[in-house]
C-alpha cells in the first residue's frame, strides 16, 4: 500500500497534461470542497498544467461546510489558481420545497448533481475539462453519487486509495489543516464518511487491496488477521455498486452494438 | 434496416423484463416527452412488466413544448400508467438568473442534466428502474446530454436507429400525432433534430448503418450513393462523441484498476 510518491506525481501530471491535450483543451476546471481528493488534485493538475490553466468551483450548500469553504479558498490562493463560488443553494430549495425529504442521502445525491451540472456548464463556456477527484475506495466501494461527483472527463486519481492519497497530499506538502480533517461527503453538518460506511479508511482499504490487487477469495482474505463481518460487508459494498463503474447495459439486436461491440472508435475508420 | 417487429419486441421486454429484475427492481420510472423514442419505450415498458409497474415524470421547461407534454399525457392515458408533471423552471432559471447566456445549447444542457437528476431523485424514493429512451443513432453521433438524457439504468432501444424506432412505433400502434412529429430535443421552441444536425434521420440511418454496421471504410462508404461531404461530417460526429460513450479515464498506477482490469465483478469473488 505504500505508493513511490515522487513516480506517482510523475505518472498522474503526464495523464492530466495528455488527456486533457488529447481532447482539444487548454484550461481545466475542478470543484473544490476544502476536503484531501480535490485539494491533492488541484496540486497535480497546477504542477501538470500550470496555475493560470486551472479554475476552481466551489459550490457550497447554505452554510453546511464553512471550514470546507474556507480551506478551499485557502488552497486557491496558495496554488495561484482562479476561482468562483456558487452557492448552489436556490437550485436546491426550488426543488425540494415542492419534494420534502428529511433523507440526507437524498439531498445529498441531488446537491451532488447540481454541482456537476454546474461544473459541466462552466466547462462547456470556458472549453474546459472536467478533472474528477473520486479515489480508488470510493469507486469500488460506490461511495459517491452516480452522475453527480463520480461524473467528470478525467479521473487522476481513480487507482489510489484514500490512503494513499493522504501518503500524496503529505508528500504534495498540502496544507495541515486539509490532512487533519475528517474526510466528509458533506451530506449534513458534522458529517463523516467513515462514521457513514461503519469502518476507518484505514480498515476499508486494507480489505479492498486484499480481495481486489491481491486477488484473495472471500475466505482467504478472512483467513488472514481481517474480520469476516466486514470482509463480506465490504465486499456485498462492491458488488452492488457495480452499476456505478459501467455505462447502461444496451440490449443487444444487431452485429454491431454500442457498449459491446463498438468500443473502440479511436482506431475506428483510419 | 428493416426490422422484424415481433421479434425485436420479444427482446426487448425480455430485457427489460430481466435487467430491472436482476438489479432487485419491480418498479420502473421513464421521463416523457411526448416524442417517439420515450413513447416507444413506454409502451414496450408496458408490455414487459405491466401498467402497474411503470411510472412516468414529464418534465416540461416553461411553456416549451405544450404539444409534447399533451402528447405525453395521451400516452399515459392510453397506456394506463400513473405519471407526475413536474415543472423544472424554478431550478432553471434560479441557475440561468445569475449566470446569463442566450445559447441553447447550454440552456439545453442544463435542462437534461435537471430532468436526470430528479429521475434519480425519484428512482431513489421509489426504488424504481430507470429506463433510458436513447436510440443508437443518438448514441453513435452523440446527440444527447452525458450526465443528461443520456443517463439511465439500462437502455433498452440503443441498438435500434431511429427510423427503426419509427418501424417499431407503427408496429406496436403508437398514436399517429406522435409517428408525425418532427424530433425535437426541445431545446427551444420549434427546434427540430434533423434541422440542427444538418441531416435527415434517414440519410443520417443509412451512412451510420454503412459505417457502422457493415464496417465499411470511409472510401468505400462514399464509393456507394451517399455524399462524401455527409458521410465525413457524420464519422466527424462519432469520433467527436467517443467520450459520451464510456467511462471517464482513470490513470493506471496499480495491478488492478477500475475500468482496466476490474470490469467484472460479477463473477468475482463467488
Amino acid at each position: 500500500m505504500k505508493i513511490n510518491c515522487l513516480l506517482v506525481t510523475k505518472v498522474l501530471t503526464n495523464f492530466i497534461r495528455e488527456e486533457s491535450h488529447k481532447a482539444g483543451f487548454e484550461q481545466n476546471i475542478i470543484g473544490l470542497s476544502g476536503g484531501l481528493d480535490s485539494t491533492v488534485c488541484s496540486y497535480l493538475a497546477v504542477k501538470a498544467v500550470g496555475p493560470q490553466n486551472l479554475f476552481a468551483l466551489i459550490m457550497p450548500f447554505k452554510d453546511y461546510d464553512q471550514e470546507g469553504v474556507r480551506l478551499a479558498e485557502e488552497v486557491c490562493k496558495i496554488l495561484g489558481i482562479n476561482f468562483e463560488k456558487i452557492d448552489i443553494s436556490p437550485q436546491i430549495e426550488a426543488y425540494f420545497s415542492s419534494h420534502l425529504t428529511d433523507n440526507p442521502v437524498l439531498r445529498g445525491n441531488k446537491m451532488a448533481r447540481e454541482r456537476m451540472s454546474i461544473l459541466y456548464d462552466y466547462s462547456a463556456r470556458m472549453k474546459a475539462m472536467i478533472l474528477g477527484t473520486s479515489n480508488k475506495t470510493e469507486l469500488l466501494i460506490g461511495y459517491g453519487t452516480i452522475h453527480g461527483d463520480l461524473a467528470c472527463g478525467i479521473n487522476p486519481m481513480g487507482d489510489l486509495y484514500k490512503t494513499q492519497v493522504g501518503q500524496l497530499a503529505r508528500y504534495l506538502g498540502v496544507p495541515e489543516k486539509i490532512l487533519k480533517r475528517k474526510p466528509t461527503a458533506g451530506l449534513w453538518p458534522g458529517q463523516t464518511d467513515e462514521d457513514e460506511i461503519g469502518l476507518s479508511y484505514e480498515e476499508l482499504d486494507k480489505i479492498l487491496f486484499r480481495l481486489v490487487d491481491e486477488r484473495m477469495t472471500l475466505e482467504e482474505a478472512i483467513k488472514t488477521d481481517l474480520e469476516e463481518k466486514k470482509v463480506r460487508q465490504v465486499a456485498e459494498l462492491i458488488r452492488k455498486s457495480e452499476y456505478k463503474r459501467k455505462m447502461p447495459p444496451v440490449a443487444k439486436l444487431s452485429e454491431r452494438t454500442v457498449g459491446h461491440d463498438f468500443l473502440y472508435p479511436y482506431d475506428w475508420g483510419k
